[in-house]
């Protein structure tokens, strides 16, 4: 038996008696009897079991420290308390494994920062119980829904030697001796002789693989990690983190911001339904409001509207900014928040001017904008971002080459616009972001497990 | 419309009018007729599209290569082959974007060799299409049975600082400029000054980080990526796969060997349930009998025996080995095959000798052997491995000394055992290793979309 089935079928149970092994979050003892918060994982909500001195080895069970593992039996009765439905009279209390005195979470408020060092034993506070519970229901819903939609699975490589974007830093990944580096006879590192036979990384997105897949599934999606090298010690980024990566076949920019904004909308509507109890703990203990907002945006409409009239907008705007709106120029954080106020929910902001987006996305008729999409959500800021891809096999040719980049390596993408190419068009999500968004949590490393930053790589 | 659909409502659908995107698989041109075989990604079928000199475009039409891609309307019509429900009529054939002549794909039998160098496009033959649908739906039915069973996900970390089994070799991964690189004053490579601060390489296992999360969350699975860089040029080896590893607190080994079951057979019947066209297709052409093999597996009983009394079996046995089995002593592929066979079905090997096994499995009260299990599964070898924990800080911590292993950056792992630890245990399962059992298809670099093994890692 275990805590959530009791929950489940408390009336059914009440007066029966259960036998339950688990963790204890908190230890109130008084003279003659004493409370102890129970939990055993399988649920949010602990269970209080009361215990009197009339329990076998009474002196013992007074001394059970908090994180302690133990095995009780006992009668499941209402409680007289309004807070909580039932709790269990203890008849015997048996412990597994003394927690100790030094257990580094004890029944107090500890400070996040502090958590981070002790990522291991963090999950068993509430708010950790909390985020990555929201965490797996957020997962699965993404699965259910694409699958549900017909999209397949598509687990593309972590190890490559494409670097995607031509943009993101990338790791390097070698089994070489670095004490006693092969040199090639101009001086180079001789990645002939690493594992691979050639310089590798870890990849910062796997769209450029996925595109091969929905050339052939029509519809596939990735949900695996990726990596950024980059030096940002910012609370949204981290090196190593979760990506969704939809990427559909005979779909041009409209269709990609429908499947957007249904997706997103499931998701919410698959949290609010299966996370009842977390997002209650986290409206009111880490962002007040936050069942509303996510309520507010699964009835919302989203906007559409083109970055050159945002521009316009934002210079209307009787607003004094940091950053001057400019046409031709990205949008910062506060003009994201001034839109997403302005229009009373998420925005698709579309038509980005071609300099400040990829190479592979579809060159617009104007030969200045690309078919890119960004969506800008209430409180969460740029949480998706998309574009059309360019099926033409010349005009990406030509705007690889207009940046510079070497088609070395990427003779394979190219030519899947030359083999049955057609219109096709894909988003990111960064998974994190997305629990950001859906717990209220501020800082990206108290939503990964175990989080890697810069400088930062424990357990 | 899709090709899915109209299959699942052709009764309804017969003399409707369609239209439909996909590719041009096969193309048989007759003089005054044609017949392509149309795929649009949506399902494994082909249909087939009918069309004759009265449609518009006829000679271009009868132009169209293999692997172009095309937009078609016509009637959908009961067909009159044997072995295809409906057909369509076309009225209308228009190229979207011709593959031309050099198409690499054309409709005939290729090496797979050939196709790994094609990996970008071979999800486009029947072969892959089977293979990677099988590999979508595995996917979701483990992650389904997971989740029905009240297991939470948990994304543990790929860029880690501890080596996991003590075992697998490791990939390095650095941001250091490597013709540059900063030493210490003894002249090592200076880790401090990489991105993390410290030297780190990629994951071989998540199981310890699991561990952690399950003694809050009681049962756990990851489902990610793992890397091994070991020179190891084999059928079954590859670089990067994934794995996984489920972890299950208050359990013992006759549980886990419970849950192993359990969960394989489930996975079985989804995928004979929802694959039914991809494992026909398999059957056929690639593993004669896989059908009533993975038939055979769901309704099989799984025997349970000791390694010891598995080598005495194997002694006793009219066989003449080509490795003579021995107590104490790790067994062969050619012993496991003689098992699953003796026994008509899958066989579960316990209390295997310490010596040739991890540090962290449980000690049996003989201190000779650990409480770890591998299932042997006809026709695919040792599929999982798994184990009860050792939950004995002390013994433990001595087994690690024992075994010269540091304890630095493992202190926390150790903890779990100090701070409320119980009996847990749990077990790993190489995703592409299901994979081949499950398609037939003996090569792993042919059930991972991108593969990556040494000396390869195109795209």
């Amino acid at each position: 038996m275990d805590v959530k089935e009791i929950y489940a079928k408390e009336e059914k149970l009440i007066g029966t008696e259960i036998e339950l092994q688990g963790w204890v979050r908190n230890h109130r003892k008084q003279k003659d009897f004493g409370f102890i918060a129970f939990s055993d994982g399988t649920c949010f909500k602990t269970l209080q079991i009361v215990y009197d001195k009339d329990i076998k080895d009474f002196l013992e069970v007074q001394k059970i420290h908090v994180g302690s593992s133990i095995h009780i039996k006992g009668i499941l009765e209402k409680s007289p308390k309004a807070n909580q439905s039932v709790e269990v009279q203890a008849n015997e209390i048996s412990l597994i494994n003394d927690a100790g005195e030094d257990y580094p979470i004890q029944a107090k408020q500890h400070s996040r920062e502090f958590l981070r060092e002790q990522a291991y034993l963090r999950p068993r506070t509430n708010l950790f119980q909390a985020v990555f519970r929201v965490r797996n229901i957020a997962a699965f819903a993404i699965h259910t829904y694409f699958q549900e939609k017909g999209f397949l699975y598509v687990n593309t490589p972590l190890i490559t030697g494409n670097d995607g974007e031509g943009a993101g830093e990338m790791f390097q990944v070698t089994t070489l001796d670095l004490l006693n580096l092969p040199k090639t006879e101009k001086g180079d590192i001789d990645f002939k002789e690493d594992f691979f036979s050639s310089k590798v990384g870890l990849t910062v997105t796997g769209q450029l693989e996925a595109e091969a897949f929905a050339h052939a599934f029509k519809n596939v999606y990735t949900f695996g990690p990726t990596f950024r090298a980059e030096n940002s010690n910012t609370q949204k980024h981290a090196s190593e983190f979760w990506m969704i990566e939809p990427e559909m076949c005979f779909c041009d920019i409209n269709g990609l911001m429908d499947l957007e904004e249904d997706m997103l909308k499931f998701v919410v509507k698959e949290v609010l339904d299966k996370a009842k109890e977390e997002l209650a703990f986290l409206d009111q203990f880490v962002e007040k409001g936050l069942i509303d907002k996510l309520n507010r945006l699964v009835e919302s409409t989203f906007t559409r509207i083109t970055h050159h009239d945002v521009i316009t907008l934002l210079k209307k705007a009787n607003v004094k900014w940091e950053f001057e709106p400019e046409y031709g120029q990205d949008i910062a954080t506060e003009h994201e928040k001034y839109l997403t106020e302005y229009f009373n929910g998420p925005v698709f902001v579309t038509s980005w001017p071609k300099d400040i987006k990829a190479f592979y996305m579809k060159m617009n008729e104007d030969n200045e904008t690309v078919a890119a999409v960004d969506l800008e959500v209430p409180g969460a800021g740029e949480l998706m971002g998309g574009s059309q891809r360019e099926e033409d096999y010349q005009k990406l040719l030509c705007r690889m080459r207009e940046l510079g980049m070497k088609e070395e390596g990427l003779e394979w993408y190219l030519n899947l616009r030359k083999y049955g190419g057609c219109v096709h068009s894909g988003f990111g999500m960064g998974f994190e972001r997305l629990l950001i968004y859906l717990t209220g949590v501020d800082n990206i490393r108290d939503v990964i497990p175990f989080p890697r930053t810069p400088g930062n790589c424990l357990f």
